[in-house]
């Protein structure tokens, strides 16, 4: 939801009309909770404490501006409501080392659609964009919406960001430098919110996966790079330039193999699933992760202790991170979380082993949205920057 | 300042008298935020948006219940508004390895008085209480005040702690297990908010030390034991348990040296203050910290020697948090700080040369508060806790 700044523009802070603005805000804070469970209106008026009479009369504003939609039940309490079509629409774009993923949402968090394809590695920022913009296009037009009904678009790209700019990223290297949020809004027609492609894995577990209910959650995404979103007292947390979560270039050894980021012993050198690759390679030539993961399960010894011996590092990064965080839950995604219980056993084994005794027992489970993480955390940020009041 | 469930309990929300209530909190707001700096009315309106009539009612009230003292200027608006005495007194204790140290303040956290005294390391908790208390009467004696006019007192310790309650503690063994929390309230006759002393630190240094302005603050304490206070987005974190911070247990190595923590190589094994009397133990078998700092600045080699290599570790060690909080500014407190830039020096090397390239130019500087700073932060702690509203 909008800001207090955009609310003081309106209105002398304090007043009637204060007052007023700050009551619609918490009857929709209900309905964007619930999302696509329609609330009764007698859940309205318990949940945000006002008189019943204040939350009819705020439901019937909202539904007249189209803002919400109504379903009479028994008496006017019992009336459900929820976000209807006409608070607008809003897209997450997830971009990946080889693929795009595009969904179409609306304010209740309900996918619409939504589509997935393999890109080139490296291939340049311009043509990623116009892929996504097809593919957009394609959902609203399955979905009978216009491209004028999209109200925002979070999108994720595996980066640190710094103010809309790719800051660098052996990941995407067609990216680099680029404002991918101007570049972006330019392309889409639309605003678009730009952020770190774990930070949307972190948001979408916390708000619609194992991550609900937790105060503090530590989403990794393991593939071709490690890298954490952060969600502390239910906030996502950026840090001072963006670049928080960079868990992937923790030195777990000083003297340990060079990491493209030109330190040593990082434990993206240890877990990344370019890693499992290249000591796989002699053995598989052509496989990808999902290959090795597949031998590992037909009891390939080598494959296994890949598996193996990343999780142990992985769970050394986690107790780093849970004795600096003490998080109530870590959730692992990427291509690697497809190896499941394979990379987690040893990943608790590793945590337990480095982990400051007594202090924690912090659950570590694969992300439940899995592979689809970020694009449902890009509609997760695009749904919260939107401003559902009506002028 | 206290909660909303308070307020609700008074009032019925979105009501008008919900609404008085606000507009004194967002008053109180300011002046605490100012501190010994008095605010003009207009002053108080600008910061506010409040009307000035409302600001001129609101500071009449305050003033009346003794919670604000007024000095005449020119015109209604100039006239001078501050946190009183009648607002009520806190404490902020903190207690050490070997330490005791107590200080009397106002809400306007002025510090009207303050004592430490050595104790015995291993001390029963209740011979330090007793030795708190004591201290305490001298200062409100001193400053001409009853114990009534306590309204919180905050309390810091060297350890782990969960509601209230010592989780383990190799540097405060007297205290373990013990609800420190309820058996410092008894002994003090007031409430008694405990918090984990490098918290404590964290708090002051981002309130009244070099934190002011960051976001994103780590506070390291790096004495007998090491650990780290976390501002992250303005606000202390704790983390799910209360046991966020433990920066001291990092592994560094996992083939180094035990800590006593049961695990390997950990940061506080080569950073604490332990470590460098040790080293030094044969050259310098009686010396303590400050004596070995004085050896390394007449040219010790081996004194020298042993400041660069905790600065080394130390630097490690901040790489990891900046790696994954990205903060804004990093202070480092505790007896070992009292070395400065023969530790500082090499801190800031073992920092870049193991932080994410290119994502981080964080400062390390030396505390501002030095060994006040948990103390200090105790008050704060105390104040932030004390409901100010007239009942």
């Amino acid at each position: 939801m909008s800001s207090d700044a955009g609310d003081a523009a309106r209105t002398a802070p304090g007043s009637a009309a204060a007052l007023r603005i700050a009551n619609q805000r918490r009857v929709l804070a209900v309905l964007l909770d619930r999302g696509t469970q329609p609330a009764t209106q007698a859940d309205i008026t318990r949940e945000t404490g006002l008189a019943a009479g204040t939350v009819s009369t705020i439901v019937r504003e909202l539904a007249a501006a189209g803002v919400v939609s109504t379903v009479a039940g028994s008496g006017r309490r019992g009336t459900t409501v929820r976000l209807a079509r006409g608070a607008g629409l809003v897209a997450g774009v997830d971009f990946g080392h080889n693929h795009v993923a595009v969904a179409l949402g609306d304010m209740s968090g309900e996918v619409l659609g939504e589509d997935r394809r393999t890109l080139e590695p490296g291939h340049p920022y311009a043509e990623g964009l116009q892929a996504a913009s097809d593919m957009l296009d394609t959902l609203l037009a399955a979905a009978g919406a216009e491209r004028s009904e999209l109200r925002n678009i979070g999108m994720g790209l595996p980066a640190p960001l710094s103010d809309g700019v790719v800051m660098s990223s052996a990941i995407e290297p067609g990216w680099v430098g680029v404002n991918a949020r101007d570049e972006a809004s330019r392309v889409f027609g639309v605003d678009v919110l730009i952020e770190n492609d774990a930070n949307l894995g972190a948001l979408a577990e916390h708000r619609h996966g194992h991550g609900r209910g937790h105060a503090n959650v530590v989403f990794v995404k393991v593939s071709s790079g490690v890298g954490a979103g952060l969600i502390l007292d239910n906030q996502l947390f950026r840090g001072t330039a963006g670049t928080s979560g960079e868990i992937g270039h923790l030195t777990l050894n000083d003297q340990g193999p060079l990491c493209r980021c030109g330190s040593r012993g990082c434990l993206e050198a240890y877990a990344a699933s370019g890693t499992a690759l290249t000591m796989m390679h002699d053995q598989m030539p052509e496989a990808g992760v999902d290959e090795i993961i597949e031998a590992a399960k037909q009891g390939n010894v080598s494959a296994l202790r890949v598996f193996e011996d990343a999780g142990l590092h992985l769970g050394w990064g986690l107790a780093t991170v849970t004795n600096l965080l003490d998080p109530g839950v870590i959730l692992v995604g990427g291509d690697m979380s497809h190896a499941g219980e394979l990379l987690l056993e040893s990943a608790r084994l590793g945590l337990r082993r480095h982990v400051l005794a007594g202090t924690s027992t912090t659950p570590v489970l694969v992300a439940e949205l899995g592979d689809r993480a970020s694009m449902v955390g890009a509609l997760v940020l695009a749904i919260d920057a939107t401003d559902l009041l009506p002028a």
